[in-house]
């Protein structure tokens, strides 16, 4: 599967009426774009036309203004920022960005804006400017990734989930007792962000130790092409034929008086010291494997060192490099609960690769540039019961498909 | 320069006469294997001969028994451990295991005991045996470890230094100060301790990201045949090549919000994805440049954080991984000044990489296997001014040359 040239984890783009797409929101990092729109139901089916009531009812019991409500659904695409054209080529053929300037009347004015975050919305500014003719109102990568997190906390039901052994569990967050907890994003580079509240955080580490590190050394290693097959070689792949083991170093002995069994990675990559071996003599899928779990075990530990330092115990864990991979999952589970002895928690999210998108997205609602622009709040629609809030289109038991969508509805003023 | 085949940081073994060299003592890890051994002078240098007194002031100040001085100097010398035959060679050539048997008078006997640290102590017990016909005596990693690094710096004037911006700065400890620390070694893993005093420690964390990572990946990624080849090439790289920078990110912009400027690494190896380059296209030096500011910016990260769940703000950083590597000090105390805010100060040993043997060659003393042994403490022996307070063979301006050796004296029961 070529990440660039399949590109959407949304729903195929609905056939567009008028307003039928809108608020488009970017978040353009240094490996990939991520998209979020939401498209307006032109049809209902019979289901959710039966279902229609309760969702009006939220609208009353929310306390909003009462602003018209319209249903629809969010969805996600993604490209490789190193082919933005066709991502350029995805908007314009959609028509996705005309959200932003249909509002104004004006679709070849200025005024054409599309919230975007990530240091690409800074890199190619003048790119969309001049392909698409729209400016990137540009929010702040930190901003967004903590406004996504909280937005998926609060209004998604089973975003979060435990992984362990094998074993997903999903957690239900108590809007009450969410803060502060950490939360590590982990694109290319690996941001920690201590969160307080809403709008209220410090990013209070990070590491260049990342998806781009996996993603590049495995490349050279290896020869992937793309990230998925990288990570898709990993499940075939032993770890210990490259690791060099503390029982490599004793003798197959455990290393008992620190804690340390015979299997423990004692250095990553140690073995191909001494083996006399060429890199072609070595495995990718074993390569790729220790490759993922160094990167994994090494992003779990400092990440519970840093909530150790703020007391947090839960630590969500979020971003494109995690893409709901069992092995990433385990090892950065089995190293926050190795290193915490057991204390701290890693807790995963669903929609992990759209933190900053989504967060972009909610900040139409907070800056209302226009008195005329759709002003929203999503919410939850708890449409289907199955799912428990919120309605997941083409989801088996919990997880996230190419095809997804979540449904939800926007006020518009 | 092959390390297995030089691998020799001492003085040329001196000519043995009977007894001449004694104490051998071993550290085998999972890439080196270290050795320290004791030879007494046969001859005084006039020198030497005029400022014995001294010394031997020395012994009656240090409220010891009143055992016979014996001076000498301390030796040490490396080998790769997969290149074990040509230790026991070494150690055979040289008679150097003779020391531990002569002492009971039965070269044959199984009680011809050698002090040994490391896992390779375990892995290699018979090997040991068979060949030389000699018991290794199993002293803890981690006691021997804090023994050396204990040793060295209340014994070794110069010992410690910091390094920053190509200056090094000798830190002259005081005894009375200087605990708790916390100890960084870097050999194939990474293992850190907090030292409270004498044989009072903890190991409190380490990392699987260290020299065997930095030797084991370079080697696949460059064809450098060894760990010092890797490290002279890394003198000539560029990691920007390779790495993904803040600034490849936001267009050439900082992102000073969260006080990141645009030549900050966001993403080690992070530009080997879109760059449409395979391996070859990239030089080795650059690779290696990357690599090693990826792996020690790591442990200075992981390490600071360690100090700081402590509040020890000295970090004495050890290992063969360092060796006295301008680019490799000069990341580390980088990474633990950004980190720390200025708060926490890396330290660096010049004996780095004898921390283990050292601490298994003073265990000797401690444990005393037989009432005929030459007992010892090795103290520093104030006979070189200009070094201000022990001597230094081939030694200029503090940097450990290859035929170096510590001069010292060991008391005799």
């Amino acid at each position: 599967m070529d990440l660039g040239n399949v590109g959407i984890l949304g729903n195929p783009v609905p056939k567009r009426s008028h307003g039928a797409v809108s608020h488009l929101a970017l978040d353009i990092g240094g490996s990939l774009i991520k998209l979020v729109y939401f498209s307006r139901n032109s049809e209902y089916s019979m289901k959710d036309k039966e279902e229609k009531s309760s969702n009006e009812s939220l609208l009353v019991s929310s306390g909003e203004k009462n602003y018209p409500l319209i249903e629809g659904s969010l969805h996600f695409a993604k490209f490789e920022t190193s082919k933005i054209n066709d991502c350029l080529e995805f908007i314009q053929r959609n028509q996705l960005h005309l959200s932003g300037c249909e509002r104004l009347g004006d679709t070849a004015s200025d005024k054409c804006i599309i919230k975007a975050t990530g240091g690409g919305a800074y890199k190619f500014a003048d790119l969309f400017k001049e392909k698409l003719g729209i400016c990137l109102d540009k929010e702040d990568e930190m901003d967004c990734l903590v406004a996504g997190a909280n937005f998926l906390l609060k209004a998604v039901h089973q975003e979060a989930f435990t992984y362990m052994d094998g074993q997903k569990e999903f957690v239900q967050i108590d809007h009450h007792d969410l803060y502060p907890y950490l939360l590590v994003n982990i694109g290319s580079g690996v941001s920690m962000i201590k969160v307080d509240g809403d709008g209220k955080f410090e990013r209070v580490s990070g590491t260049n130790v990342g998806g781009g590190t996996f993603w590049g050394l495995g490349r050279l290693l290896t020869k992937c092409k793309n990230f998925d097959e990288l990570l898709e070689l990993s499940h075939q792949g032993n770890n210990r034929v490259i690791d060099m083991l503390v029982g490599d170093i004793y003798g197959g002995m455990d290393y008992t008086k620190i804690g340390l069994t015979s299997t423990t990675i004692a250095s990553s990559f140690g073995k191909a010291i001494s083996d006399n071996k060429e890199l072609e003599d070595y495995k990718p899928e074993d390569i790729s494997r220790s490759l993922l779990r160094m990167i994994s075990n090494n992003i779990g530990q400092i990440s519970y060192l840093n909530a150790l330092r703020f007391g947090l115990k839960r630590i969500f864990f979020g971003g494109f490099f995690i893409r709901g991979h069992a092995y990433t999952m385990d090892t950065i589970s089995v190293a926050v609960n190795f290193w915490s002895k057991g204390d701290a928690k890693a807790l995963f999210l669903r929609h992990e690769g759209f933190l900053g998108a989504l967060g972009a997205f909610v900040s139409y609602e907070k800056h209302g540039f226009n008195d005329s622009m759709v002003h929203q709040l999503v919410h939850q629609s708890p449409i289907s019961s199955s799912h428990g809030g919120y309605k997941i289109h083409g989801s088996q038991n919990g997880e996230l498909k190419d095809n997804e969508s979540i449904e939800c509805s926007v006020y518009a003023s």
